[in-house]
């Protein structure tokens, strides 16, 4: 294998727990009394939505975090948080440039790159894909987004995009996620596919990909243990 | 200033010197008489008419590896050099990705990595850029080439490309450069600009780029004293 490409919301960073200790600091410090697991629910709830609208060219392309200030404007105020100032919202927005990565997710990618080429192919925003890098510690070889392909994930675009840039065939180039869709489209394409599971991404009552539900080549149980099965 | 881009043959690596000694090892280990510093500065000049082409629109993109794949099926007979295996010859176009950084080069990208986002902004292939940084140890936050753009510098589109991709306006992004025709390209397009000559680029008799001939933000010795400059 010449190249592993990763997912990342859910597959390298804990999303939910790190966007809702924010979330609740910030209630604290205005003194709100908000249910922040249900805002937050909401909140992500934008995310598919807005991908889709771009990928079905009813909109030109819109970066997550477009997509993200768009659903905060409107959830904002329906959820009683008022008195916010345009910058308040803004360091809101990029919480999602501040993620804590999965404990094994750091020494997983830096094993993994001592044979392999690895980077991002994740639905984020370039810039956000490298604000995200520097922050929790990420050690990728290239940075590469549905922002490269101007279509999101689960697009085919965005896969050939990726394998095009990285010089290489779809056999050459792995694809890890945590979600059974994304590998799904990257498998269409070509491309070994990786199933890490990640039970928690959603919060203690997940109940979507808990399991593999297709012919992945490999399935591991964390970046370390997929290092451990493609050294073998 | 958010985000630094370089240039990167001549500003960070010393191409020269690199792919003369991998050309001088071929030629000893097949005893071949060859004026090296001529094919050399042949096979070099087979980049700018090529990346030319390319801009004009007479060709499809072509990454610089094709181009010095031409480049070589062409002068290797005419320097009398045959018997060289597919495999020889894809493995000496690559050269290319196996070239040594100036000394300062690492040491400067790592002090200016702890203040600002750096990236190379190169007319090579992204792939290419990938196994460099592997190869030389550059520790950038992501890579962006000519090929993100689909033509290649000086022509505006790849400034503006990857001033958008960072997510940022011209003015928070700086590159770096020892070449005076890619600052001028980029201070067109908003950008501020460093200049760090590389007075033996072209080897002990080079004549151009040895000053700065545009009022570029900074003239630096080297990164280190680029580094300098920018914390005061």
């Amino acid at each position: 294998m010449q190249a592993l490409l990763f997912d990342v919301y859910g597959t390298v960073v804990d999303w939910r727990a790190s966007v809702l200790d924010e979330l609740r600091a910030l209630g604290r410090a205005r003194s709100l009394a908000v249910d922040w697991e249900a805002f937050l629910a909401a909140w992500k709830g934008c995310y598919t939505p807005g991908l889709e609208r771009v990928n079905r060219g009813e909109v030109p392309w819109m970066t997550v975090e477009q997509i993200y200030h768009e659903g905060l404007a409107r959830l904002l105020p329906e959820h009683g948080v008022t008195g916010l100032s345009d910058a308040d919202v803004e360091h809101l927005v990029r919480v999602w440039w501040r993620l804590r990565p999965w404990p094994d997710a750091v020494p997983g990618l830096a094993r993994l790159r001592t044979r392999h080429v690895i980077g991002p192919l994740s639905n984020a925003s370039f810039a956000g894909m490298v604000r995200l890098a520097r922050f929790a510690g990420l050690p990728w070889d290239c940075i590469i987004t549905a922002e490269n392909a101007g279509l999101y994930k689960p697009r085919p675009e965005v896969y050939r995009t990726a394998v095009s840039l990285l010089g290489l065939n779809p056999g050459q180039v792995m694809l890890v996620a945590a979600h059974n869709y994304d590998l799904r489209a990257a498998q269409a394409e070509g491309m070994p596919t990786a199933f890490v599971p990640r039970p928690t991404e959603y919060g203690p009552r997940q109940a979507t990909d808990l399991v593999p539900d297709g012919a992945w080549d490999v399935v591991a149980q964390d970046f370390l243990d997929l290092a451990r099965a493609l050294e073998t």
